[in-house]
């Protein structure tokens, strides 16, 4: 079987993506499990492998399919903006420029079959703005290049020492980036009925990569303490979340819920769930960064296209010192790996 | 050094405090810590006695001066209500009448100093509305007969394989038991200053018993995901939350905050901080359950007497069949006994 061809953008200049990048890139079970090309700044990724100590040879290439395939050679896709002249550690209008300018180009090569998927280095939020670029991040930047709308970020953790689930924890949030005062408004059955499936696609696509043959298994967690105790402390479950896990299960979604969140949790790092879909941010992150900061990986999902990323930012405070562990990217490639070789198989 | 007298009180007949405490009698670190009493039903306690298999004679006392200091005797001192007419894992009001009993008078003895602290085994919020005790729970019977208002629940889990802080993690919340929904308005510079103290006082006293000679470390939560990121979502962390830690702060309490809650949790657990103070249930819950379900204890902050809590409830699935675990129990025990020992020392 042909390995998948993963892009990995370069991400902020000014951040850690050159150096977790260089780190990554000789690392035997990446290579094993994938083709690479690096879309950015070939001038920024020499120094990034020097950086880290690489003996890695930079090869520019004008187009996808002469990536070279030997990990001691880094094929880089250039992109236009000149991306080694951002300062380092520092916001610039010029970093963001090429953190979207290699997002955006990752996602048309991906749109024309010509990558398998998109491994994501970080980029800054307040370089894109900088840069003029009118969408908070990725995702919104991903979506809106894939013109679909209906989109979620799914922070997934692969088996760890105290996370005994055989395909690890996914946990899609039915809101993510809004103030908590926000939530109720924004929750509704649609969106919870669409996370549910969601989830249910990528743990099935999980399971088959990992040649597990049995139906994933998702929780829906509640939005209130004891899971509202019967309307006692709220009354989202009954009014909006149980009706929700009733019609996605009667969608073909294996749900079960509401569940209280605190127990929920603990039950899936037991392996009792393959998917967590959570009501807001905190439920989600507080849990898998607990169970794993360094490990987690973020998946869109509800794209047209592949596309994993590091969970992690730019890191401005430890850029450019050889200090980044590049643990989360190693995942993102691994998924996307997976994730690539399930749709071209499965 | 006398060990401290700590009275358990049996809990709900029905459910799985009897068995706990049965199982429980005869561990020696239990006994090396403390002398223990038991407010309850002697013939309750022989049956779970027998249930569990253990070899301890049950001695009904009139006053908690009797108690043995056997390890293989059990002083029972009995309450009026005929606990052992309770039918086993049902709610009913006899139970519920029983459970508020030992707890008053527990309470009462405490009080009086006649015992040095109290250990709660689970009871049934059912079973208390049954018997016509209008209270939620133990922490409001418990704030009434002592006569105080401000009082919180901690959640402290002890050290343990994945959280690695000296004396553990304690974890205090802002709110509790009501929904999502209302935090909101619950939520004011006064009561997370309050709680600032309470955890303040409790990180202190546990150093303390610990013989560490180091200042309490405590971190206070954001309320937002990312701390509402200087307002983008959401604007509690600086009407509310930033302006409390202040004031705490110049008050004498050692707090940072606010930190996002993801990450806060993850220092927390890595030992950076020995309490957090969230802003509601399910932020300390999530995080407490995963890092130990199974040794988990709940402190009441804030009365004038100690009292400490097994962290799970009477479940009635389980109750009277030898399952039950009494690992939360004996960390009870031994959170209160070092509580007790530092009170008096300290």
């Amino acid at each position: 079987m042909l390995r998948p061809l993963l892009a990995i953008t370069m991400g902020d200049p000014a951040g850690i993506g050159p150096e977790i990048i260089a780190q990554s890139w000789s690392d035997a079970l990446a290579h094993k499990l994938s083709r690479r090309v690096v879309i950015g700044c070939p001038l920024v990724m020499r120094e990034a492998l020097r950086i880290v100590g690489a003996h890695v040879e930079v090869v520019e290439i004008d187009d996808v399919t002469e990536a070279s395939d030997d990990p001691q050679r880094m094929s880089v896709l250039k992109i236009k903006t000149p991306a080694h002249q951002a300062t380092k550690c520092q916001v610039s209008a010029v970093a963001g420029k090429a953190a979207a300018e290699a997002v955006l180009l990752a996602t048309d090569l991906a749109l024309a079959g010509k990558i398998s998927g998109i491994v994501t280095a970080p980029l800054n939020k307040e370089s894109l703005r900088a840069a003029g670029v009118q969408v908070p991040g990725h995702t919104e930047l991903l979506a809106e290049r894939c013109g679909v709308q209906n989109v979620a970020m799914m922070l997934y953790l692969p088996p760890a020492p105290n996370l005994v689930g055989e395909i690890g924890l996914g946990v899609v949030h039915v809101t993510l980036h809004t103030a908590l005062r926000n939530v109720f408004e924004e929750l509704s059955q649609f969106a919870i009925v669409e996370k549910c499936h969601l989830a249910t696609q990528f743990s099935r696509a999980m399971l088959q990569a990992s040649q597990i043959n049995r139906d994933p298994r998702i929780g829906v967690a509640a939005l209130n303490p004891h899971g509202g105790e019967n309307g006692l402390f709220g009354d989202e479950e009954i009014r909006i979340i149980a009706p929700a896990v009733i019609v996605a299960a009667a969608e073909g979604c294996p749900v079960v819920g509401p569940l209280p969140c605190d127990t929920l949790m603990h039950r899936a790092a037991s392996g009792e769930f393959d998917s967590v879909v959570a009501m807001y941010h905190d439920q989600g992150h507080i849990a898998l960064k607990l169970l794993g900061l360094q490990q987690a990986v973020n998946v869109t999902l509800g794209l047209p296209i592949i596309r994993t990323s590091v969970a992690h930012g730019t890191a401005f405070d430890i850029a450019w010192q050889g200090k980044a562990g590049s643990g989360s990217l190693l995942q993102a490639l691994k998924v996307a790996a997976n994730l690539a070789n399930q749709r071209e198989t499965g």
